[in-house]
């Protein structure tokens, strides 16, 4: 039997080879293919077409040991997968009495009128001699084929069915066919930083690292609002990740407090995590980001133990009556101000009862900017026992951008006030 | 002169194989093509690996009339694009003597100390018979390969460098090259449907559209808390248009109040356009979704003419207190009950002083659940002059995905509202 160590990913859907969608299957199921020591040296997508497909599977399997294809399993013409891999790997479609007779009963407790449609039924057809493997949160399950030359593995598209089906295999059969060393990466975000800067800062450590016995190998990427250096070594689990885990810890040794986690962790993530730590509450008032502060902080599991409210005021009114920003100080420093970011702080922190208040206030666009303020103004303060601070920030580009930057801004001014620096 | 019709994308470097990151050049790459009618058939992604990367152009350039490749032109040892070009289409390497001086002179611009690293030159060397595209924002140059059966495209892989030079090449010679035909496409979304109900429905149509003098192709995705019709058409641009918009009318009137939109907009944007054309305002009483709806409908530019206010308010003082829910009703139905969510809504209509009221409550997990109302369980309310409805929904996956969920569903709620029905 051969030892799985390459793979590719074919994502399959007509709508990836539009302006509007990219695959994102993909990064999932790399994610658990390196934990297993599986290196992906390949990715398509291609159309629901079946000409294109057949193409695509005849051009790939020699090339990997491991064949995931994503998506095209489903009940409607467009969906092909099953009968393209049928017809490349020359395995006639059987239909499977059992599971066209579990597609009937699965609609029918799902109170839908009427009885299935009978397109349906092609997710009973099996390529003979494949294995399925069961999908428990979708109608399409999912399909082994042993190749001569290569693993063909056919997967749902949607993510939460593909998800749990391919965990399972990955800690399975996956796992057993796999070589034993390990592929580990880690990812150390870093705020308040440019890309050429902390790369000038860490490149003493990369010539070492690469000389390591388990060498790590290093890449700086820009994403919105945060640096983010990518760290990853493969050998056996345990020595690959100590070697990343150290080469995290001197990178953060180098950074000092901009790092925000040296785990992957969110910003989010972090500050609820300090937030829980110290036993402190927060609120947020919120005008341009518009609710987005709250919501990134609520998506953290727990966290409302520690998010005790968030008010989003546009209007000066609401400023006012919901936080109790002195008209006086929004006539005189204009809404998108310092003095009311702080009032807005202050004021939540005060009537929410918590023991940091967090206030944003800004311009995200396209209309309302002037020369003195213009597109993309935001001032963010913090107010705790310790007194409140405000800080000013020029962001670029469209509104969700500078929405999405605001909210990484105030957020790490939350956790550089944890942090104590 | 070959007409360009089909194109692929090959997008070049190691990091696309990674969990973290996915090519998204292809996505502006894919918007420029069709504009000129060019389709895409194929998008690869492949490491920065010599064997790798030739195999992928040997195997792609039969199947396409132009083959553009992004990344890997660059400097250092990881670039391996230019040479691999060369040795695949057996044009040797020659080094652009002009060019060479002109790398020197760039580097001598920049300030830097010392000599040019001799690794640069390497940017100066040119396939035999290839042509140059300039770069007028990197050190990287273009490359144009006539190959007896496709062109290939070398492009630098920074989108800010890149996006130039295509924008430049569509315009010009890839559009002198390509059909006079463009392709069009539109996205109708639809709400409380499920795929293949949605498909079944449509399907009538389906025959009709691709029999149609201008055809329509339909593609139907599941995505998160709504299902999209994708159609396009290929054609003159005039009646390309024409017949996308004929079939996304006769669509809608299939599916008749399900339909959010038949142009692509969100939601939010339908939403925000209805309380506009009304001249209605809006305020949101959040728990679960944790400012999530307040934040998506304040993405939409000039949102906050009708977002009044939002209010998270996990705690059960919170909701009383900011919104005036009795704790009679909060003891008798629980804090997630369609009596809670009707009183937030209700409650945020009137404080805020505004049209519609928006209440959501619910269990988005992990922790939570009970027998009775599992995680995943959202009441949703709407209140306007009317009076206030609410009701019960059942999502399901992880705590993020519940909370996009019970937004859409909130705000579809509204939607329907505003329609009057």
């Amino acid at each position: 039997v051969k030892v799985l160590r390459r793979a590719a990913i074919v994502a399959v859907g007509s709508e990836l080879l539009t302006p509007l969608r990219v695959d994102t299957n993909s990064l999932f199921i790399t994610r658990e293919l390196n934990g297993i020591g599986i290196d992906v040296v390949l990715k398509v997508a291609v159309g629901d077409d079946r000409r294109e497909l057949a193409d695509v599977l005849r051009a790939v399997a020699p090339r990997a040991d491991l064949v995931i294809c994503c998506g095209g399993l489903g009940p409607t013409d467009d969906d092909v997968t099953r009968e393209v891999a049928a017809e490349v790997f020359g395995r006639p479609l059987v239909e499977d009495m059992a599971r066209t007779a579990a597609l009937r009963d699965r609609f029918a407790a799902r109170g839908l009128e009427g009885p299935m449609p009978e397109n349906n039924r092609r997710q009973a057809m099996v390529p003979a001699g494949a294995e399925v493997i069961e999908n428990a949160l979708g109608s399409a399950p999912g399909l082994w084929l042993e190749e001569p030359g290569a693993v063909v593995l056919l997967l749902p598209g949607p993510p939460r069915e593909l998800e749990p089906m391919l965990r399972m295999l990955a800690a399975g059969r996956l796992r057993e066919r796999s070589q034993q060393a390990v592929i580990v990466r880690r990812v150390v975000t870093v705020a308040g930083r440019i890309e050429s800067e902390t790369d000038e800062r860490l490149r003493p450590l990369y010539l070492e690292w690469a000389r390591a016995p388990v060498p790590v190998s290093a890449t700086i990427l820009a994403a919105p609002g945060q640096i983010e250096l990518h760290l990853s070594a493969r050998g056996p689990r345990d020595a690959a990740d100590s070697a990343v885990e150290e080469a995290a810890r001197q990178a953060a040794g180098r950074l000092g407090a901009d790092v925000i986690s040296v785990d992957g962790r969110s910003l989010e993530q972090v500050v609820g995590g300090l937030l829980v730590a110290n036993g402190l509450t927060i609120a947020v008032a919120e005008s341009c980001t518009g609710g987005l502060i709250t919501s990134r902080l609520t998506d953290v599991p727990g966290s409302s133990s520690y998010v005790k409210q968030g008010i989003v005021a546009y209007a000066n009114e609401a400023k006012s009556a919901l936080l109790g920003v002195a008209p006086a100080t929004i006539d005189e420093h204009g809404a998108v101000s310092g003095a009311v970011a702080a009032a807005m702080a202050a004021g939540i922190r005060v009537r929410a009862g918590v023991d940091v208040g967090l206030g944003v206030t800004g311009i995200a666009g396209p209309d309302g900017g002037s020369p003195g303020k213009p597109v993309g103004t935001v001032f963010a303060a913090v107010a705790s026992a310790a007194g409140s601070r405000a800080r000013r920030f020029q962001f670029f580009g469209e509104r969700e951008r500078v929405k999405f930057q605001a909210c990484q801004a105030a957020l790490d001014m939350v956790r550089r006030l944890l942090m104590g620096r």
